[in-house]
Order: structure tokens, then C-alpha cells, then sequence
């Protein structure tokens, strides 16, 4: 950390920063420049309260040397993550799985149909909200743990694991009795009373970006699910708001090969949400994996005209089709494979 | 609403978006035009599924005529709506209340000085956190219980209502008993199970903007808290994400006024959060107000160098009381005025 | 400037930028850390190419501890600078000119019409555009020279001093001729041979922000201003892109003092386009001045509804007369006037 | 253009709107809807005065249904544009020409050693500022007429041909003597007065989007080129500003395939500006390809850290040939080809 002083701060008020410093347990190191000082604290644990040393007279900012987060860091643990939600697949390692599926759970045919579909294709697993986040009170709200038995119902007749969201502490629990894997959606990413409760519970997490989080409050954010023990964390990017409103979201591919340097954690797309239209949904899922995405979750709908939710986003069965073979060749273009179906 | 069609769009695709239409119980109007046909949906009740339609073939876009959310509109309701959390402190009326605080609850004494200050500087209402969101899982966390204990004394000694933050649905029961006004913030504006919960339990709720809500995203979720039988809600502008890291956030004061324009409720400005930086919060609590604030809430702490969170934000308590001074100027200036210390 | 060094990097790195350092002729100053070493860069005059230290191996990051700015900067030039573009008519000290017109000069009738309207509402200054930029090429491109001379005109009939904008080194001259004080448009801040441009020519200068510009970004557009020679420069707040289409522009208040802490140049606040929508357009002018600005340049048609231009952002006549009037009493609340009309 | 009416507008105010219409030259269809009238202007030729209308009592807003551009649009022109630069370098069919080269010209010496690089790697064209945009007046502002010069030379000893900046009408005769391709930077995308220039000049232009720019914007501005005359237009993306420091702009990808499909012109990726960090240039450069890019725009200076601009985002010549190789990878998989260099 540095604390940089104003233009012409008087030695009294470098001295009194100085001591502030060495009262909190650190070093002072300062360093006179042609224009103003600056302070090095010198044996920050991460820890320090930068706000006490801001508001001391004389000091124009504090500038952070060492990122806040630490055990989702590169630097804690040098070697890639890889977390399994079933038996062949794996996010991390070489191979690419795809998570596909509904935005929400209607019914038994509505889930048998999409399932069918979704190893039809070549994908790996198995999306599907039974407890749904929507802007409106007024929307669908999704089917609840009746959802959830219609996901197991899936998941036993195709073999795909199952990915689904939790809002709170209690729908987790239920939600992790069933899932295979735990989804955190982005309204939620900064849900801390949440995010404990995923950490707890110890089932792999996908954790999705929120609509204005910068990558560093994404990792501090899983870090809140790691600092429970639980390192089973695969990240999500599924766009950030932006003021065009051509697309619904602006799709960041570059917060991959950034998470990929700063985390060992790995990181799925979701053009999806990352766009919002149908027709942009498989240009740039390849992009994501081109970018290093190591997984990419995508909805795909057996009658989109119909569905309850996201319809207008969601591929038809032939089109996801389409796109795991465009991916396939992407995959093979960059030295990595699409996982294959669990139940091929 | 209305479907525009592609250009050169076939009148088969027309007539089929035309029969859905009709299918999902509206009226369809086709407006044929030089360049594209458009249909409007007449008898729209604002739950249309416009997926459904943005999915057929030959459809361009989906064109939202009415606003999604209701009863927190002023279409809805014409005459605003006046929330009071105490008796003599009322938002939304011709009285401008000042709740003021420190961002966390420390100790019995901090707690304490800081009520008193309050009184002293003329403010209305005590603000401090029990329970605090943070975006790292290591920083202070709040004192929980204990800290809503300290807030029920300082009312006894000082008579100012609390307003104090609720993170998860058992939290906002235990805040419940306490405090006078129930904080939502602004990463959990979307947190729906939170929402809900705070709806049900009735009392008087401070809602935040989240950090990249729209306005319209703001309403509905304060829609939420309607829809489950409470209207007593006060919204609060505390600045948004943006590109410029000159401030912390860029505090939107335009909200204002569009609040007033789109709802009944009353809107209150945080400058503290707002602009993250203690010397830009007594000019901008000063354009809140002049902008049509319906109270202000500010940060200050007895002492600001010490602060376990936010010190570089609060003011000290001699700038409070000068606040509060050019705060009561401005206010008769447009023809309102500073709500007086309940204590006074 | 900081040179943070990776976790890690080894001590022949470090050597290696202490080197370079050293080369490019300054003084190396290694921090040894608990998790990192960083290294001052001493006597910086604030043309360090960062690029390059930032290119060698083993450095993560370089720190920027000075702004780049120089003759615009509040430390390079502590008391503020007054800007008169007419006697009687000046920007950055307590008097407070409110300039307002049209969008565009349409015809004589109308050029004239608003001048009058102006002068009977209070106000300080005549705009309009002769020569307009335009996002679509089929949109009004204005009067060009006879537009200046009807604001020629307009003055000699009225007294009040104009201001009006130019696009190009051509276009600034013609400007040059006529205006009091040339405006350069937020599409043009960053072009720099306009900058330039009005730099020689000397004139007053209204320089509004980008519509992506931070507050670095458009006091730098001002320094390649004063770097000609010219520091007559007003600085104008009017609006930044946001993700929020419930108006125009995001209007970002807390510019104002932010500009006055890092520079001595005057900020005047434009609601018209800071907001987009006719009603925001006074509280929000309201707003501006009790944040502080140094004027106010505000949209007015004598006919709003038959404007070639902007026609929904425009006051009517009586409006601007109230918005003089609220102006005022708030600027008695804070200790400064508005300026009389010149005619008066 | 669809007016829509506020709730409860009375009948002699949508009577006006109405009548206004006709007086305009169109046909007004109005929509009596269950909580609004909207009223459809039929006849619409893109050049409605929609300011006009809004400002009409009892209005609400003002909904475009028709884009605001023409000649740029693919219902203009269905087919696409291909964009010639020089013999076997075009943009905007199967193949995907790469453009490469420092930042700026710095030396005969450096432009001749990068060129020749830029061969060796596999790249089709060669970059280099004669004519630099900078933040600072005090950076490095290139070498003028004596880097065309030098870029010329370039072009002789290797084949390559030239993409090179102009920053204002007499630079854009100047570099058009010369290059191949003139470009205008994301600084005067609405620079208006140089865009006619180009756009009357007549050779290849690269427009890049603006730092703030939408998708739409982007396309008004080459519109005003194709407005004069030139449909020699690629488009470029290469990042917008976002909030999350992570990097330097926010790399919009999924404007490529929004380009393709509302306009004719070809869009080339900029990983090099669009990330601002070298290690995310290749993994960001595939993506853009697989998003559909018709080329790549490249930095690469043949010694990094002694560069005198934009050092950090440059590759090193050995990265450019692996990013050349890796592109062909991938663009073989979606069945296109890098275009070939045309010394080879």
C-alpha cells in the first residue's frame, strides 16, 4: 500500500502518517518525489485499514499495491483448479464441457424433451431454474422443489448432472439435496448471507458475475465461498450492463484469459445472457471458447415460442446441434475437446 | 406493445404473429408502414410473454408500450405517498429529514458520541450498520445483536429513530424488532427472497439503487415490496458504477426527479456513498436537496480515523453541523424545510 | 510513479528496471515487501514512459502517483482563474451567468425572438448553433455563416455576449470572428487539432466534457488548450453515457467539485443535455448550482415544439423566467448571485 | 415512429398529435390501447422531426421503430460489402486479412525492421501512426508527412500495404497521398467535419467505434461517409469504456455479429486497444475470428519496451507469428482462411 501525501504537504503531516502507520503494526517507508511524498506500508498482510490513513490531514490518496482477495489468487495456489460436479465432468483441465437446458423448469415433458435434446446434441449437462430470480413480481417465478424432482427425473433418465440456482440460505439446502452443482445467479453475486451458506454446504458452486461487477469483486465474491472451505467454485460471464442497448448485456470474453492470469479458478461463458438474441448465441459462444472459456452454459429450449421465460434467447434443439459441432472445431483448432456426453 | 416486423417480412409471419396474438387473449392492429409492418397488442395487462412473440419468424423487436411495474406508479396511485418511520419524522412530504450515522455500529461509546453529535449538528434520524455487507469476506463484518442493542440505547438516550441494514430474511426479523426503518442495500436490491420478506413483515423500508439498476429496475423491486401488502418504502440514490474513477460512483441525481415523475414513493439521497470522498459530500447533499430530495442520508463518525469501514467518507461532526446549516438554507430556498431533531 | 514488480519476480528483474530506470534518467527507489517489492520512481517530471518499464519482465503493474495534466492542475496554479467573455460577464468568481438560446439559429425571426426571451427571463448570454454536429448526416447541419451573423445581430439588438460552436480549425476561425466564446462540442473534446486550433486563436473557450470522458481525460483536452498559450477555457458538465436509458445522459454533478479541488478552471453545469428530457431540465439546473457550478447554459426556443432540433430538451420563454428565479434564490442561499442580464 | 400518450391524455391532445402528423406530410394511425393511446406515423421516411412531437401536451414518448440510417443498412444493400485496400487484400469475404505494425513510426530503422516482421509472421497489411491522437500534449505526437514518407518506403521494401491515421481534413489529403487506407481513430468517430472529408476523398476507409459509442452511432458515422459518395468503408471495433479497471476498455465482440447483421460493411477486431494488455491480445485475437471478424488489427513493434507509445499492448515479432499461426487454426475451423501476406 502507498499512501501518496498532497503537493506540498507539510513534513508535520508526513511525520503523523508515519506514526499512524507504525501504530497499526507496519513499516513506514517514506519516498520524496520531485512533486510530493509518498509512503510505502511496508509488511501489509492484506489487512490494513486504508480508510484511517485517507482521512488523515495532508494525504491526497491511498493507492493499493496487493488485490484484496487471496485464496482464489494465482499467487496463493499456482495450479489450476479443476472441479468435478460428476463422474467425466470436469471444468479446468483440457476438456470443455456444455451445460444446456431451459431457463426454467415447466413441466415433466417440458424437461424430458429438453434433456433428450441436450444429449442429442453432444452436451453435458443439464440447466434448468426451479427457483427463478425475475425482475418482476409479477413474472413466472418458477416451480420449486416440484422443479427440482422434475431436474432428478432428468438426470435419471439421460445420465446428465444437473445444474440449478438458489436464492437463499434455505432454498440452497434444498436445492443441494438434488443439484449437482449449485448455481449463484448474478443478481446475487454480492448475497454474502448466500454465498456463506454455498461455502458451507461444500457442493461445487457456479458462481455468475453481477450486471457492474469488475472482475476483482467477482473473485472477492468467490473468495467469500472459499474462505468457507469450499474451493469447488466455477466462475461464470454472462455480460455486464452497458449503455448500448444493441445487445442485452455486453458479453466481457476478456474477463477470461484476466481470471484465468489472476485466479486458478475456472471460468465458464454463457452467451445467453451474455447477448440475450438467439441469432448471437452461437458466434459468440465460439468466441468464449476461443477467448479459454473452460465450459459454456447455453439455453436451449424444445419449443422457444412457448417457453415461460428468456424464450427469445433460447437456441431451438437443431441449433444447439449446430453450435456443439462448430465448438467441437473450434475445441480441436486451440488443443482442447468437448466433453462428451456422460451418457453417449 | 408493439411487434415490429423485419422489413420485407412475409405476410404469412404477420399473420401468424397476428393469430398468437389473439391466441394469448389480445387484440392484434397491424400498422402496415413504408418500410416494415408493425402490430400493436391491444388489451395488454403488462404480462404479456413478449419472448413468445420475439421468437416468431419474421419479428424484429418488441417495442414496451406500458412500464412493467404497477402499484409503485404513479399512474397507480397519483397522490405521493408519505412514509413515517416515527412520530414527526416523515418522508416524502415538505419536511427534508436527515438521517445521519456511522457506516458501522463499533462500540457502546462510538455509537453513542455519534447519536449525540447527531442531535447537536440537528439531524433526525441515527444510521449504523449491525449487520454489513462487505465486499471482502475479511473485513469487519458488523457486531450483529450486539450492535442493534447499542442502536436501541442510543434511541433512548437521543429519542432518533434508527434506520439499519438487513441482509437475509432471519436478519431483517431480528432488525425488525429494533429498528425504526429497515435498510435494504444496494447489492441485495435484487436479493427477491430479501425483498419479499421485508414486504411481509410491514414495517417502514430504506431501499437502495443497486450499483448498475436502472430506474425501472429500482421500481420493481420496490414493486416486490408492495406486492406483498407494504407501501411504506423510501428509495435511495447512492450513486452507480461508471467508467470514471474520479469517484467512487457517479451519484445520479436525475433519479430524482424521474422518481418523482414515475412514482408516488419518496426518494432520499446518500451522498456519502454517492461520491465515496468526504470533502464532495457537503456540495453534493446540497444538489440532492435542490434537486427534490425527500431527506438526506449522510455518514459521520465522532472520529473518522479511526472507523472500522468507510472512514474516508464520513464526516467529522463539526462538518455535519455546517451540512446541516447549508442544508437548512437551500431547503427555504425552495420552499421546504430541514426536519427538526426529534429530541429538540 | 510505482513500478509494482510480480509476486515473486526475481531479484534480476528488479535489477533490470532499476536499470532502465536509472537510463531514462531518474532516480530507482526499491520497497522491498511482505508479499512484493515495488519501486519508486524519484524525479519524475511527468513524461516517464511507463510503457516501457511496463514491458519488461518480471513487473506487474505500473502506478501512476502524479496526474498528467500540468498547467491546468490547482497545484500548478492555486487561485482560480476567472474567465470574462464580455464585460461584466465572467465565469469562477461568485457571480453566476446563465446562458441560454436555442439549440440551433433557425432564422432571423427566431435567433432574435429567443434573445429577447432570454434578456426578459434574467438571463446572462445568448447560444445557438450555426454550424451543428449532427449523429445522423439527413439531420439539420444549421445556418453556418448567416446563423453567425443573425447571432451578430441578435447581440447588437440585445447586449448579450454569444457563444456558439465550431467543428474544425476552419470552422473555429469563421467562429473566431463573431462569438464571444467559441464552444468546442463533447464529440469533439478529444479532437485535438481543434484543441489546438482554439488554442491559438486565443478566444474564451467553452469546452464541454466527453460523453466517455473521465474528469482526467477532459481537464487533458483543456491542458492541450493552455499548452497553445490560451487558459481562457471554461470547462462544461453535460452528461455521460450510462447504462440507464430513463434519461438521455447520466448528468454527473459531483464533475463540478471535482474539477474546482484539481483545477483552477470555472465548470459551468448544462441540465438541457446533462438530462435529455424538458422537465428534468430545472431541478436539475437548480442542482448544478448548489453543487457548485460557475454557471449555467440551458436550452430555450421561443416555439419548442416547432425547433429543427432538440426541440424536447427546450424550455419555453416563461419556464426560463422561472428557472432564473429558482436560480436565484439558490444562490443567495449559498452565498453567490446570478449575473444580471448585461442588457439591464 | 410510434407517439405514445400519457395515461389519461385527453382526446384533444391526441386530436393535436393527430393533426400535427398530417401537417408533417404523414398518416397518423392511432392505437387506443386498455391503460394508453399510441398513434403509429405511417409514411415515415426516416427524417420525421420527433422533437416536435414530443413536445406536444400530453405526450410521452416518442418510440423510433425505422434505424436512422440508410446507405449503411443491410435492407439497403443485402449482399455484402468487400473492401479492397490493394490487390488480394480485402476485407469483408471468406478471407481475413491481418493488419500489423507499431503504434507509432518512430524511425526508418524501426517502420523497416516491423514491416519486415509483419511478413515473416503472415501479415497482410501494415500499420503505423504518422499523424498520433494523444490524451497528453506532451506525448509523443508522431512524425508527421515524414512518417508517410518512411511508411511508403516501408510499403516498397516489403509489399505490404499501408493503414495509417488522419486527424482532420488537411492531414486526410496528406495521408491519402500515401496510404492505402486512411483510418480515423475512436477519438473522431463524430469528428463530422473529417468524415465528409474522407468520405468525399474516396479511398478505403477504417472507421473505428468510439469510446462511447453504440452500434447505431457507429453506423450514423460511417453513414456520413457513405453520404458522400464512399462505400469504402470497414468498420472496427476495439473496445468501449467500461467501470472495471481490469483492463484498459471493455472488448465488445458481440458487435461483430450485431454488424453483420444490420449493415453491409465488414468489421475488423482491435484485441490490441480492445484489451490494452499484451497477454490478452492472442487469446482475444482468436475470439474476434471466431465471432466472425473480416480481419484483425494488431500492434506489434519489433522492440516493445523501448517504444514510444503504446509499448505494453504491442506483441513482440515472435508473438505475431505464433497469433498468425494460431488465427489460421481457427478461422480453418469456421471455414474461412487468413489472407495470405501479399509479398509471399
Amino acid at each position: 500500500m502507498l499512501v501518496v501525501m498532497q503537493h506540498g504537504a507539510a513534513s508535520a503531516e508526513v511525520d503523523r502518517v508515519v506514526s499512524v502507520i507504525k501504530e497499526m503494526g507496519y513499516d513506514a517507508r517514506p519516498m520524496p518525489g520531485a512533486q510530493r511524498t509518498a509512503i510505502g506500508v511496508v509488511g501489509n498482510d492484506g489487512r490494513v485499514n486504508a480508510s484511517r490513513l485517507a482521512a488523515l490531514p495532508g494525504v491526497q490518496e491511498i493507492i493499493h499495491v496487493t488485490k484484496p482477495y487471496k485464496q482464489v489468487s494465482r499467487e496463493w495456489k499456482p495450479e489450476s483448479t479443476i472441479v468435478t460436479i460428476a463422474p467425466g465432468v470436469s471444468f479446468g483441465g483440457t476438456d470443455i464441457p456444455i451445460i444446456s437446458g431451459p431457463c426454467s423448469v415447466e413441466s415433466e415433458e417440458q424437461i424430458l424433451e429438453a434433456a433428450h435434446a441436450v444429449v442429442a446434441a453432444g452436451g453435458t449437462a443439464l440447466r434448468g431454474g426451479a427457483f427463478k430470480p425475475r425482475s418482476s413480481p409479477y413474472s413466472f417465478q418458477g416451480l420449486g422443489k416440484k422443479g427440482l424432482e422434475l431436474l432428478a427425473l432428468a438426470r435419471r433418465e439421460t445420465g446428465l448432472p444437473i445444474v440449478t440456482e438458489a436464492m437463499d440460505d434455505e432454498g440452497a439446502h434444498i436445492v443441494a439435496e438434488i443439484a449437482d452443482c449449485i448455481q449463484v445467479g448474478a443478481r446475487n453475486m454480492q448475497n454474502y448471507s448466500l454465498l456463506k451458506s454455498v461455502g458451507r454446504i461444500g457442493k461445487p458452486v457456479l458462481l455468475k458475475r453481477g450486471m457492474a461487477a469488475t472482475i476483482a469483486d467477482l473473485l472477492l465474491s468467490a473468495e467469500y465461498i472459499l474462505s468457507e472451505g469450499n474451493s469447488q467454485v466455477i466462475l461464470c460471464e454472462r455480460g455486464v450492463r452497458s449503455f448500448d442497448p444493441s445487445s442485452r448485456n455486453m458479453f466481457d470474453l476478456t474477463a477470461i484469459p484476466t481470471v484465468h492470469k489472476l485466479s486458478h479458478l475456472p471460468i465458464v461463458g454463457d452467451p445467453s445472457h451474455g447477448t440475450g438474441i438467439r441469432d448471437k448465441v452461437t458466434p459468440m459462444a465460439r468466441a468464449a471458447l476461443a477467448a479459454g472459456a473452460d465450459g459454456i452454459i447455453v439455453e436451449m429450449h424444445p419449443h422457444p415460442d412457448n417457453a415461460l421465460s428468456d424464450g427469445a434467447q433460447s437456441l431451438f434443439p437443431d441449433q444447439l446441434a449446430t453450435l456443439v459441432e462448430e465448438l467441437r472445431a473450434v475445441a480441436a483448432a486451440i488443443g482442447r475437446r468437448v466433453t462428451p456426453s456422460p451418457a453417449a
